[in-house]
């Protein structure tokens, strides 16, 4: 069974796996600016698409495209402006 | 708005968005095995799983995974073996 989790009114979607070694997710996030909490440290990659981040603890948004990743601690939130829509995959842990 | 597709009793899902420069699909292949036809040309990736593929026109099956990637091409079919819970991109054309 995939079950399919939605956020911020239907502007994030995900569908959620079971990775070779951690509990995965892939997604897409549209146009717009979103803060997600974690609940447990999150390594989120770019699978195509574009973000503009700003990780806990920074003042500085930085640009994420294919092929990069962030990771996130348990407990914190971070910030996202997504300049086109993006499809992206998380592992937590 | 984020479209949700759901094949085969639910053991695929898909999320469409529109990636740089073609329609584009993030899902996730539950284990199983499916015969997915195609209507456009397909360049599908796999991003976190394991797949044996069957291509048309071949006898032989071939094992895909993460960062690996097939195409095939419009109005056929093609059958895949899911190995583990497989995360996949796929662009049209």
């Amino acid at each position: 069974m995939l079950n399919v989790n939605s956020y911020f009114d239907d502007k994030v979607k995900s569908i959620a796996f079971q990775g070779q070694e951690l509990a995965t997710t892939v997604g897409v996030m549209d146009i717009g600016e979103f803060t997600f909490g974690t609940s447990q440290f999150e390594t989120m990659t770019v699978i195509d698409g574009e973000l503009d981040v700003k990780l806990p603890g920074t003042e500085n948004w930085q640009r994420f495209t294919n092929g990069e990743q962030f990771e996130v601690a348990a407990n914190t939130s971070f910030d996202v402006k997504v300049i086109r829509q993006t499809a992206y995959h998380c592992t937590y842990a």
